[in-house]
């Protein structure tokens, strides 16, 4: 990409949806009102693995105010079973139900009251089955099955994901294994092998806003409102349920109050489409937060990472055993093990290597996709070893990284996309901020630093966008990227004001809605604006080049002759036509406007490992500088530095504030967030007993280097970020953890119990 | 256009809209809902002519549950002048009360009665003016100005309508003045002269909707959902008012129940805007019956035709005075006026031809367009006296006719499309079903016939489509159109049925919505099968083709040897994959769709009398049978057939539909309505006192007969209607009854007091 000077592109523009949003006119799902609308609760198992005997719902059926209730029964006129990867979850439960929350049955009423009473009037008989509740009991020999093998094995059939028949009768319902060169030879040429175990808990994604959506079937077309990342997906997957074509179910997505993985694929909407589809009623469905607790996490981890080193600190083999507890149902498990396991290798030079992971059902609640995706449980895996490593070795963590990155260029694996920035740049960065090389002075005190790389893109991305200039020269944008909070009607707004030459408030962005927006398949993996930008872009062009084919055949010139500028053609230097002049003059009167069509695909690659090839290389580096209070076991981040390598950043405060939001959200896992389970049972699903981080918990100093090499495929030169903020955090707390008071913890998260008991083990031994 | 069979195109299908609409599942504007939505009303001018010498709202603001109040005050900072043709009219009255019903204040509250409540509290003081409220009046010397000369010249400047210096300080605000060759060497040439007036009375379009709106100034955009008939034009006019770009407007139109023009340009919308504008909160705007009498009418007109014939029969020379009554502000009046004259001359051979038309304002509801856009006014005129000339000479009214009428390919004037159809064959058609021959037997029973024509289309017309294919091969149609009730989802859905071979129920409409479907002009003047069906073909053409393209690289065949069949590619006879395998193949997964545009812009012609060019002509042919009560003037329609020429009916229950439905329209103005004033006061503006056409009012027997002659420009050949069918009634009617009873009414309605007093006249000078 030639530097350039642009107007609007790198201008740290306010947002867009900022004034409606502070001044709460900005409208979510829930605020939708519609005529007749009524409201359905959720009866969930109140046990972790049963089978169940009983279902009577009429006596709920009976309760004033109930228009209909929805059973097992009442599903079997649809396809009543689908799922993100595998169709192995069911609209409510049939036969038996696999996890504390699994949906059993459902109540529709005129008001939200009257459907939470008539719950308690349904009776549910249960015959409880022995459960596992983690992997080790998932994996263990003669383990309960939480789907019978039978059926899953047919389930994944036509998949491409899957297991092989070694896994049939187990709970593994994903395995994939892949390497570079023969591993055992490397590890032969090794002069210290180091093999080390980390564990990554169980956490929930927390969006302020809990799963909702309005679901209205008219007879004719099955409209839904949902508060979801990939309103065409889920498209798809409701055509599948309900036997409709793709063009009688529409998809409206009003704004998302955080999704962060947790509102893709699909999640409860069947539930208020069966209702509405057997009411004709629209039907809104709003969860607790207790109940989005119970419909998707991110996946429990066990990885253990065999590195092979020689005395100099040259990485020379790794094998990684790759453990994913995907819950009771497999929902984006599969692909979420699969980036997990290819991930795993991280940001080094390792010629020879080998991957096996496995995604595994328990009776827990789904595990699906979450920011990071896979990445987060392997980078905290390998970059603590790299820390341990290094200490081992007596090697300057710092050192035996720069020793082994990846260069610019360098194939992670044979047939991907070529790493596309200069790793060493970053974390020289990072750890220059940190001041590295100065030790911390006080006591308890020290420094961590962390770096990690994420093919991002994930799965293979297409978008589509138009651009739609009316006859005053203002544009609307349509495109299927939701707004959920991350910015990209802010950033997409930019692009078309740099490349129509336009003020931003001459453009808009029209709602999302799948029977108008172009095809996108999701917003997710750091991609919206390498893939969605792109797109975007191309409308751009292709609405400039028409304006500029109009002016020509007006101005009788070339239109290689004219270029815009603030919304006027140029010939030359001097402004000759407005586009509004423009668009008038060709249509002969106001009527009319110009639509430009923009469409983005990644490349296919059957030689790659996953099938295609990443659409760019998101890297995260992060360094910080922690306190340990070692009378508590209290971890407080003096600093914190993350590099962010944006390529362009579009909007450079929001960058930022992306990258800074990461960070935070990373604190969280590292230092608090924890789903605690007692016998199946989930005891912190709330506001309350579950914290998150606070203001009080962010690093008293936050600082983000935001490195613009406009090597990015992205519009003018830019990458995706957002995720890769998130990734170091958690190894490079505990590298300096590690440091300051000489405890390494491998199991997250890092509370202060953890450290304080790690830490009288410590000295009780040294005693 | 060859003759070819169709599969879809021609069937009578089932309205997409059917069940939707019976079973009360389809929404409506007034169906709407918001959070936070509050109610306006609208205080109205309870004098006719007045200066305003105060406006008082504090009493009203200060009432419990009033938000806001809107008055002359509020509206300054606003762009507040607009009209449909000039700006002579403002969101509430400044100086001056033009009518009985102008909007001069509003109040906004939380529920609708508060704010009816709090109007009362509203101070207006009136300081009364002299009033004009007839053509008559109006057009006479010294009569009182509705608008000051030098504000009314002000406003005209810049606009295509207007009128000459000369009619300064006066009520004319429009005039127009066309011919054929000189006129008075005509009339030199004639053996006879005959001049006769005629009358149309103002009657309102009665649409079961009454105005309504919702709008939503949120402070970034404004959202409108409007009962409406133009979107686009809507946007447009707010956008001047609230000087927004257009892409900070959006304009949402649900189902709109009936319009028939008087939901056209602007109406009460900038009042909730505005209201919106100063409180950011939705405002719904729901008008009674009543007030939309005060809204908008059709035009009282008066029509002088003075035609020259030689003996035998020949039409020589015709000079046509056209007044038509605007009302208090201009809205299409200039537009119809316009179209009036243009018109007046009818669908005859007259070689010497000079028109006049004034556009004239009087202290009464505006009117506007109205179904017929002036053809009815003019038609009542030229075919009444029609059948006055021929009994004058003695010659059979259809053989006067005939040996008059214009033949396809003939020029109408110098510059517009040349006839395009037969005008003699209708005519016959008709008159074969009434068989008019056969003289009525009984007593006070008699026959008539009513021939006309119409430039269709009626502005410069431009309208986009946009196709979406989905990956299951499943169809959505983007269209501007409006389901007004005359059935364009079904139609259109038809067209891309037929060109894509796809059944019927995997297409879909999608919601009318300005910031994403294409541009449409309007859907008004009979157009829409021609505009935006070709605009709807040309974009599923456009899909076909890419289709096709995707399938030859796949297949590795030429585009050339594949067709579409029922969802299926062949080659030859085969089919070798489905629409949904292509797409599929295509993007290498089911992310992906195909995306065609299509475009329908009306040719410009610089020597066209009117600047450009009709779309199309649109014929009407009505013949019937009455029967007169003597006794009690009663008219009877005892049988009534239409001609209609669809070109190609597209759908021909539908075409048969909408033809009967303008017939019965016509019964209406022709029988029966009339809005009746008594010192400027309406006295009949409700569902009680002002009739309309009731099942026993239907004619015994309502045939229609589809004349399918492949020759439109539209789709498969099609043209539009909806008109034609409406525009021979009165004449015809009164055609009859003059020839049953001897009696010849040139004034509309023919109500039986009126022929009673005719009859009771002819008999005392008989006497």
């Amino acid at each position: 990409m030639k530097k350039q000077s642009y107007a609007v592109a790198g201008t740290s523009a306010h947002r867009v949806d900022g004034i409606e949003k502070v001044t709460g006119k900005a409208l979510y799902t829930s605020d939708l009102q519609l005529p007749g609308m009524a409201h359905a609760r959720i009866l969930r198992s109140p046990v972790a693995h049963a089978k169940i005997v009983k279902v009577d719902a009429s006596k709920a059926k009976a309760f004033p105010g109930v228009i209909a209730t929805l059973t097992r029964d009442d599903i079997q006129g649809f396809n009543y079973k689908y799922g993100a990867t595998y169709k192995d979850q069911s609209i409510v439960a049939v036969d038996k139900v696999r996890y504390v929350g699994d949906p059993v049955a459902a109540v529709l009423a005129d008001d939200p009251a009257a459907a939470e009473q008539a719950l308690e009037l349904i009776e549910v008989e249960y015959e409880e089955l022995p459960k596992v509740t983690n992997i080790e009991e998932a994996v263990a020999p003669g383990a309960a099955l939480v789907h019978e093998a039978g059926v899953a094995r047919a389930e994944l059939r036509g998949s491409v994901y899957g297991a092989p028949e070694r896994f049939n009768g187990t709970n593994v319902c994903y395995y994939l294994t892949f390497g570079r060169e023969e591993v055992t030879k490397g590890f032969a040429k090794a002069d210290h092998i180091f093999e080390d175990t980390f564990r990554f808990q169980k956490v929930q994604h927390y969006s302020l806003e809990a799963h909702n959506n309005v679901a209205y079937y008219d007879g004719e077309k099955l409209t839904v409102w949902a508060s979801c990342q990939d309103p065409f997906t889920l498209r798809d997957h409701l055509s599948g349920i309900f036997r409709l074509p793709l063009s009688r179910i529409r998809v409206i997505v009003p704004y998302v109050g955080g999704g962060y993985g947790g509102k893709l694929y699909v999640k409860c909407e069947p539930i208020s489409a069966a209702l509405s589809w057997m009411t004709r009623r629209p039907v809104k469905l709003q969860l607790s937060v207790n109940e989005s607790f119970k419909t998707v996490t991110r996946h429990p981890a066990r990885v253990t990472v065999k590195t092979g080193v020689t005395k100099d600190g040259k990485l020379i083999a790794r094998d990684c055993q790759v453990y994913m507890d995907t819950g009771a149902y497999a929902d984006a498990g599969p692909r979420v093990t699969q980036k997990a396991a290819y991930r795993s290798l991280g940001p080094y030079k390792i010629p020879y290597a080998n991957v096996e992971a496995y995604g595994v059902y328990s009776n827990t609640v789904p595990a699906g996709a979450f920011r990071g995706f896979g990445a987060l449980q392997v980078t905290w895996a390998y970059e603590s070893q790299m820390d341990m490593i290094a200490d081992r070795l007596g090697i300057d963590p710092l050192e035996l990284r720069l020793k082994n990155l990846l260069k610019k260029g360098d194939v992670y694996t044979v047939g991907d996309t070529p790493v596309d920035c200069d790793l060493k740049e970053g974390l020289l960065k990072v750890a220059d901020a940190i001041q590295w090389q100065n030790k911390s002075k006080k006591a308890n005190r020290a420094k961590g630093i962390s770096c990690c790389i994420k093919d991002a893109g994930g799965t293979y991305k297409v978008a589509g966008a138009t651009v739609k200039m009316s006859s005053d020269g203002s544009v609307v944008l349509l495109t299927g990227t939701v707004e959920v909070g991350q910015g990209p009607r802010t950033a997409l707004t930019q692009v078309v004001a740099e490349e129509l030459s336009l003020p931003m408030d001459q453009i808009t962005v029209a709602q999302l809605d799948t029977d108008v927006t172009p095809y996108d398949i999701s917003t997710s993996a750091s991609s919206s604006m390498v893939v969605m930008g792109t797109a975007v872009l191309r409308a751009a062009e292709d609405t400039k080049k028409q304006l500029l084919q109009c002016a020509a055949k007006i101005l009788k010139k070339k239109a290689s002759e004219l270029r815009l500028h603030d919304g006027q053609i140029l010939a030359g230097e001097r402004p000759v036509l407005s586009y509004s002049k423009v668009i008038v003059d060709f249509f002969g009167s106001k009527a009319g406007e110009i639509i430009g069509k923009g469409l983005y695909k990644d490349k296919r690659n059957a030689k790659a490992v996953l099938g295609s090839t990443t659409t760019f290389w998101e890297v995260g580096w992060g360094g910080v500088e922690v306190e340990v209070d070692p009378d508590t076991g209290v971890v407080h981040i003096l600093k914190y530095v993350s590099a962010c390598d944006a390529g362009k950043a579009i909007n450079p405060e929001q960058c930022v504030g992306q990258d800074e939001g990461a960070v935070m959200f990373g604190v969280g896992h590292t230092l608090m967030e924890e789903m605690v389970y007692e016998d199946g049972q989930l005891l912190n699903g709330n506001l309350v007993d579950y914290t998150v981080p606070r203001f009080n918990d962010m690093p008293d100093a936050l600082e983000t280097i935001l490195i613009e090499n406009g090597n990015g495929p992205g519009p003018f030169g830019s990458k995706g970020i957002g995720e890769g903020g998130l990734l170091p955090v958690a190894s490079a707390v505990a590298n300096a953890v590690s440091r300051a008071v000489g405890v390494r913890i491998q199991e997250l998260p890092l509370t202060p119990p953890k450290i304080w008991r790690a830490l009288q083990a410590k000295s009780s031994s040294q005693a």
